[in-house]
């Protein structure tokens, strides 16, 4: 099936093609031939090893291979529950840092804020209008989130799929770099492309989820559960800001089990085998090759080895970072253009879906 | 307590007075002692006479009496439910033509198209933010809408008292013109203004319902029901664009009693009542006035005699629509100026907003 995506010349085809090894993609209608790719990010806390391995990372290369990306801070996600609005205003310029620090280059990709491009509340609004409640209804994130804020969700909370569908079609995104847990949430703006090309005549390309092949990183204290920006253990997160000593400390802390070889089984062996697939993605190794290299060495000399590899990789993405922050009107600049950009292809979408509509 | 609002100097304060006989009017902090009206109006199907005595007369009062005023013609409303996009476009037109030969001054009233200005979209999502998923699945209207729907009511038909409150706070309101049924949806408004000014600090007036004086017009075929623009039986309902003909054997048709005598007692005789009210309404007659001139007449003859009155009000109306419908260029501009104007007023404030939370 990930052949139908490649039909169409496209500058990017084959490393989509390459990216897409396991997943879902059905044959859709291209946006002229054009791969467009839009991801957001909410600017709540600071990306951690998961963050960076599982999205972050792939951007980068995303933005290399492909001439139309756009990635969005979405900051009207995050006021979907209770925020401290100085700490936001100032996540979002330190989420801009990380993204610039790990490689987003804002002269290939649209970075860019989402409260500043009204089109996404627009559309966000009109989409409303064609999905019915009993859709949002069912969704287990919503039962989930809402049972634990003691059914007191509010509205924005379980309407953000909706917006989240907004987001990706006003550009007429093609595909959508997700984690598996977004891949239901991509079923309603792939549903909402279909109805609305079926009702008003084509318009929108229906996006494909675009799977990172990077396995999910596991928490550091716990293995059976995904790495966390909200773990109450902060030993659990390495953070991309954290010190060479800090993240020394969570790995030699890291939870593995009382088999000191290092081995790869993530069905028996969570913890050491986190290890080895966090070695493996920030070496750019094999998961054999790490395998390989590790004999002779014992679960807390394998730690000691995997934070190394972790520190060199982040050293100089820290030092961007700090760079970066010093410099706040070059933050503010980078996403004041990269608004401006995305404004100018959300504009005329939204204008003609209004046309087309009322 | 309807004191309280007119405590600040203001061009309209001995209006406000007069209007308010009746109302629920709570201190508010009023804008700077200016007020400011808005209201709304959908446009779907062409107004009736419910709808012109209920409502537009007493906006045309209320721009020659305040000079803040703002009429919305709230097409964003409209799509909460299926709508034909051509139909809508041509209602959006007819609307403004009713309103406008009703005697709507564009000079004097802000007259817009909401879904033009895309701050009510941005402040509706910002809203739903705050407001808990529990406040609107206990609204009436709501459940009983769905119902009516088969349970396929959309998210924007749920959401849609939070949309309202965007549309009245966007332009920081003092009052709305509200009808009995709106008065629950007006306190979502009220809430929102007091807990954001309670969080984020004094900003916005708490909006207080002018209810107007004037009792619902009744259906002509069911005078124990509302009148309605969609009713099916189409004698129940007197459109402001009805042929002096139609109106006549509207009337002639009202269902009223077996009793011949002209009487005014709503608890026990709807239907002449009915008649009476609407009598006095369309010629600014007191019922005691309406009730002494129709002494002699039996009911057959009255329903004539107030058919008269009301052709006689609508004639320079019906015209006057004619006339606009033939020049949509000038219709166009109407709407165009407006909205800029609305613009004007609405982007500081939502921008102030999204400052205040982001």
């Amino acid at each position: 099936m990930a052949l139908h995506l490649v039909r169409k010349a496209c500058g990017c085809r084959r490393f989509i093609r390459a990216f897409h090894g396991g997943i879902s993609a059905d044959p859709v209608p291209q946006n002229n031939g054009i791969h467009r790719i839009f991801s957001g990010i909410q600017p709540t806390g600071i990306p951690h090893l998961g963050n960076y391995l599982g999205a972050i990372e792939s951007w980068v290369s995303l933005q290399e291979k492909c001439s139309s990306v756009l990635f969005s801070i979405v900051d009207l996600h995050s006021i979907t529950v209770p925020q401290d609005p100085a700490v936001l205003h100032q996540s979002i310029l330190d989420i801009t840092a990380v993204l610039l620090a790990c490689g987003i280059n804002p002269e290939k990709s649209i970075l860019f804020q989402q409260s500043q491009v009204p089109e996404h509340s627009e559309l966000g609004w009109i989409f409303g209008c064609l999905v019915r409640m009993s859709w949002l209804q069912n969704l287990p994130q919503w039962k989930r989130k809402n049972a634990s804020l003691k059914q007191e969700g509010t509205v924005g909370l379980f309407t953000y799929p909706v917006l989240q569908a907004a987001d990706i079609l006003l550009y007429k995104s093609t595909h959508v770099p997700v984690g598996e847990d977004q891949v239901t949430h991509m079923e309603l703006a792939r549903d909402l492309a279909q109805r609305f090309n079926k009702k008003y005549g084509e318009f929108f390309p229906v996006p494909t989820s675009l799977l990172t092949t990077m396995k999910r990183v596991k928490s550091l204290r716990d293995p059976s559960a995904k790495m966390s920006k909200s773990d109450p253990d902060k030993l659990a997160t390495v953070r991309v800001t954290d010190s060479p000593e800090e993240i020394m400390m969570k790995f030699r802390k890291a939870v593995t089990d009382f088999t000191s070889e290092v081995t790869y089984d993530p069905s028996t062996r969570l913890g050491v085998s986190n290890m080895v697939d966090i070695h493996a993605a920030v070496t750019g190794l094999t998961i054999e090759e790490v395998i390989c290299q590790s004999v002779g060495l014992d679960t807390a000399q394998y730690k000691v080895v995997v934070a190394e590899a972790v520190i060199q990789k982040f050293a100089p993405i820290k030092n961007e970072i700090e760079r970066l922050k010093m410099d706040e009107g070059y933050l503010r600049k980078v996403l004041q253009v990269g608004t401006e950009k995305a404004k100018e292809l959300a504009k005329p979408v939204c204008q003609e879906v209004k046309k087309l509509l009322i």
